[in-house]
């Protein structure tokens, strides 16, 4: 397989993503290209000063960045040389199967939907977020790419979800649920109750509303939100776990007595920190595209670079795309709404 | 003072409420009568069974309660004898001060808007949660009252999230910030987009959007969003916290060496414990009432009752209800849409 990667959009710059894919490359032989996209200068200079070499790279020079103060849109059309839309180009052209970016994810979303459009039947795509829970991981989707969604929107987030939580993470039977302010049918926003209804017809296993108190105790396994909620429940979720881990190193320096013990118990820190960590996934992708797109965190380190071209290569090897064209196809009926109740020619 | 409490909405029954009332009015000289609302018998037995007496108790009785599976509206116009309604009514016969409940959020919503009404001005009431952070403790507001806001509705909560900060957590100048998915001014929602323009008008230091990251970093002192997302923020935080703590205590019981560490820094553990504890707080008002209402979680145990009780006489102390009334009649003019801008007779 062949992979893009826009190496500019990363906050610690080309090198940082560079070492990343060197990683990646060390451990991943069904690579058989790897396309640098960014400043050919840039690149060529980290590469020489890292000594990274390797037969599978190639550079595809683009002259401009979008950055994280562009209005996705506009920049798109106006920055028509920027990484992020030559890597896209490189997925429409069929040069490579799939691009990952760190960068400005308006701008992610912009570019492919403008460029790939969406796979047969999908409304707007939905970026699928995996996060760790004590005893699980859920995957939410969307966190974040399509802030004013409709009910259809939800009800394909939740087949596709449903797929790739299937596909990715071995879910037999993944339990899909909305995100809700409480869990009885009743319970919710125009959006959700009526995107309730169609989650209903799918042929899947939606267990219904979930709420906050469900999403760490093992109850869900996709959780189908707009991408306004779910962004905001992702980063106060980033921002809570870090907080809290600072908060006990804090606590656990304060005298001697506390820090022996935590010497001690080390172990025990050590395993919530790796679970936690959002680098283990490192990417995630937006789904829907009628391409692989995967969106890698604005602050991603080689970690966290190299786990999404692992993913990127995993969802490469599923077809999810090809899962999730069939599976809408075969839902399209029940979703539309003139084909479903009582037949408008009942009473012609 | 005369404070009302709905004994009977609590997940753990009348027993546990009368607990915390008896803390509360151990600590607290102000209260003059405390009103105990619900089925006489159970209270009754309840009191007999645990020697607690107080001559400033006096039970109110009603017959009926809400229970978490009825929907709100149409069972506070059918149970018109449940002890939500009959505690809302002590307020609005001015017999109490103000009205504590651990009940159906929605029936607390209900019952209390429309028989007490809204003060002067203000569009919509909402729930005021104070959430605890490692170095400061900001204010979600709403949290779970409204569901389906307007613009106008968030600005309201702005001010009146303003003056709660400054009254009763003491911040001289609360940092209000609306929840988004980006810092930035032009991203968000149709929702927040407009509130951030209303926002800018109003005499509060409005620092515009903050994201989920800003949540546990003391960036912000009273965030802003409708009663959708905040319901979800505030349960999730709560969850995840909670799954935290038990995730970390497991890992720490695995072996005997963990178990040693994890005694000796046992303090640093119970500082958390006890700075997360929701029940530091235990009741969130519903700001924006004619009347004081509280809302206490429904899982409060007797130490959150107790805390509840005291926020609530420390509401009424501060008057939080007349200045809200002064400061929404102040930025009326600012917030009206006809008198802001280019006077329509201008042009006539």
């Amino acid at each position: 397989m062949r992979i893009a990667v826009d190496v500019m959009g990363g906050d610690f710059g080309c090198d940082v993503v560079l070492g990343g894919i060197k990683l990646a490359l060390q451990h991943n032989n069904r690579i058989q290209a790897l396309y640098l996209v960014g400043q050919r200068d840039c690149i060529e200079r980290a590469l020489e000063q890292s000594g990274f070499q390797d037969p599978r790279l190639q550079i595809v020079h683009a002259s401009e960045v979008l950055t994280m103060e562009d209005r996705p849109v506009a920049a798109v059309r106006r920055k028509k040389d920027c990484s992020i839309a030559r890597a896209v180009d490189l997925v429409k052209t069929g040069k490579a199967d799939a691009m990952i970016s760190p960068g400005n994810t308006g701008g992610i979303v912009a570019a492919s939907t403008l460029k790939l459009g969406t796979l047969p039947g999908v409304e707007r795509p939905g970026i699928a977020t995996v996060i760790p829970a004590p005893e699980n991981e859920f995957v939410l989707l969307d966190s974040g790419a399509n802030i004013e969604c409709k009910p259809i929107h939800l009800a394909q987030y939740a087949l596709m979800g449903h797929v790739y939580s299937r596909e990715i993470l071995g879910h037999k039977k993944p339990r899909v649920g909305i995100l809700s302010v409480g869990t009885e049918a009743i319970k919710g926003n125009e959006l959700t109750l009526e995107a309730f209804k169609l989650c209903e017809k799918l042929p899947i296993h939606f267990i219904g509303n979930v709420e906050g108190h469900d999403l760490f105790r093992n109850r869900v396994d996709v959780v189908i939100c707009d991408g306004f909620v779910g962004n905001i429940v992702l980063k106060t979720c980033e921002s809570l776990a870090k907080g809290m881990l600072t908060w006990l190193k804090e606590e656990l320096m304060k005298n001697l007595k506390r820090q022996l013990g935590a010497l001690l118990a080390r172990n025990a820190f050590r395993a919530i920190v790796r679970r936690m960590d959002p680098d283990g996934y490192g990417g995630a992708p937006l789904l829907g595209l009628n391409g692989n797109v995967m969106k890698a965190h604005g602050s991603a380190r080689e970690r966290a670079i190299m786990n999404a071209i692992r993913i990127t290569s995993e969802t490469i090897q599923h077809h999810i795309n090809r899962l999730i064209t069939e599976e809408i196809a075969a839902a399209a009926e029940r979703l539309d709404p003139d084909k479903s109740g009582v037949a408008a020619s009942a009473f012609a």
